[in-house]
């Protein structure tokens, strides 16, 4: 397996199934590790940092759940793939900003991966469609307690796994749903419902993580808290709040639908009607216009429309995405037609 | 023949064909007359205009060009219908205003029109799709001989054809032409043309005349002068001017086409894709965005469309228009419903 052939095929959380699919595009897990004996990352040296490759790759190459996985060098790699594993969410944009004594591992279907060196010497993530947190969980979970098998993990009788930055201490676990909240946006109710989240010590995110903005109403919604509760209580509570916030976007479609659905149709279809025509077209619009879409999909406004087929065109339409499917490099403004085109293709079946 | 019968059919002038009809949607030529020995309409008592309508009428009844023509007393008429009226150019939105002792007249194939007690005893018009001003002066000169030969009109061997306002006296002539100017108006050059035609006795208006502001990048171009010249010097003198605009509009869309080809392409398709979409669209949007498609009909962008059907949209969707093919009062918000309707059912082909 190489990089080209991620290109070719759909991530597992792409697919736009399981639990609450309408409204909630995946659900990720990821655990923070770190091998006792050795400093941190960012204070180790180039040996070090080395060794710990070659532990993890020796360890993993042996586990069956990665069995055809792909194993990245970043610093063997270029920008724009770099770049292109980002926009898969399959590793972090500090991640491939220092390239330098970083491995990249992912299982051949996408649903794992893990990050070598980062912040913490381990960062292994799991990506499921739909609100599925409970899968991803046991999935992880077994991944887990199969390196532990062979690595020595930091771990603190009292504090739990120890980690580079304090917030992760403990369980090392973040675990963070994507929703999709356009009816909570139109009805001017998210910022409320946020407000109310961030009370309880949940904390809401963009698109691609950390200090990234909410875009094309895409909302993050991950736990703040890594200490003092096990894993299974963690996803309980984050599980439980998230399901509110489901129920609250179900009902503001449900009151769109009935106040307004002309309106919303109207949105809805011109949204679709500019994608299929637009010979130029941006990152920023062809989001929001995809967000209608997919509302119009999942209120069976747009009959025959499928959510993995919009969900493709958020990742593809990426800007290196874009160049990789070109295969070469393209300037903005290229980029802007080759968009264009790719979204004119596949919606105009 | 009635009003009904005139929502089924085209008129001439909105066929598309012609002379330069890719930039002249029509050319329309009107002339003032009034009858020796009664006061102008403003000055005249009830009895004068009930008599000058039973004159005209009586002679018009006789007239070739007007077997099968529509007669129509305007108090007779609902609102809707005047308006509906307003809206083909058959007669104009003062005339409607105030309906007492007003008489229309359309021949059958609505290139013919007179209004009998507008500002003068009578307004007689010719339509004619394309820049055709030497077509349309021909028929409504035939029709206004035959008209001398029952009438007396006041006419003064110095003067000319006496008007209600001076500035028709002389010829009583207005000869107009409806360009359709998008290039000129995306490269801003059309500031520097419209002055450079005021200079030389040109009046610009908007797609309803005198008053109304140009929208949908629609130009009408007439003569100020009446005086001090033959109709056909007038006509020479317009069609050559207007002839230099022509060029400069298509000089500006060849360089479009040059320099930006894939912008025009762009706003050219996504006016097409949310015309063909909405389900809610208002009349100013419905006509900002008909231009831009009619321009890519017009350049060859979009195959398939014609300018006939294009031209029949911006017609049937005015609010009197949509009132009449739904047959009942509509709200403003039903109305922008309606039309992005019949849009979609006849860009949907």
């Amino acid at each position: 397996m190489n990089i080209e052939d991620l290109l070719k095929q759909k991530s597992e959380w792409l697919r736009g199934i399981g639990p609450d699919s309408d409204i909630v595009v995946s659900s990720r897990i990821r655990l923070a590790r770190n091998l006792r004996g050795y400093p941190f990352t960012h204070w180790g040296g180039d040996d070090e940092k080395a060794e710990i490759i070659e532990k993890i790759v020796t360890v993993c190459e042996k586990i069956s759940r990665l069995k055809g996985a792909l194993f990245l060098r970043i610093n063997e790699i270029s920008k724009v793939d770099r770049q292109f594993l980002v926009e898969r969410h399959l590793m972090s944009r500090e991640f491939g900003a220092e390239p330098e004594h970083k491995m990249l591992i992912i299982s051949s279907d996408e649903v794992m991966s893990v990050m070598v060196n980062e912040e913490d010497h381990l960062r292994i993530q799991t990506m499921k469609s739909g609100f599925d947190l409970k899968n991803a969980w046991n999935i992880i979970d077994a991944f887990d307690e199969a390196l532990a098998k062979e690595l020595d993990f930091a771990y603190h009788d009292e504090f739990g796994y120890l980690t580079a930055c304090p917030t992760n201490v403990g369980t090392g676990m973040r675990a963070s749903v994507m929703l999709h909240l356009p009816s909570l946006v139109l009805t001017k109710q998210i910022d409320k419902i946020l407000q109310a989240i961030a009370k309880l010590s949940l904390t809401t995110r963009g698109l691609y993580g950390e200090g990234t903005e909410a875009s094309g109403n895409f909302f993050q919604i991950s736990n703040q808290v890594t200490l003092g509760r096990s894993e299974s209580e963690l996803i309980e509570h984050i599980s439980g709040m998230i399901g509110q916030v489901i129920e609250h976007e179900r009902n503001a479609r449900n009151a769109l639908l009935e106040k307004n659905e002309a309106r919303l149709k109207d949105r809805v279809w011109r949204a679709f009607g500019i994608l299929k025509s637009s010979r130029i077209i941006t990152s920023s619009e062809t989001i929001d216009l995809l967000s209608s879409v997919r509302l119009g999909c999942d209120l069976n406004i747009l009959p025959g429309m499928n959510t993995e087929l919009l969900n493709e065109l958020f990742i593809i339409t990426q800007p290196a995405h874009l160049q990789k499917l070109e295969g070469k490099k393209l300037t903005p403004e290229e980029r802007d037609l080759k968009r264009a085109q790719i979204i004119r293709e596949r919606l105009n079946i």
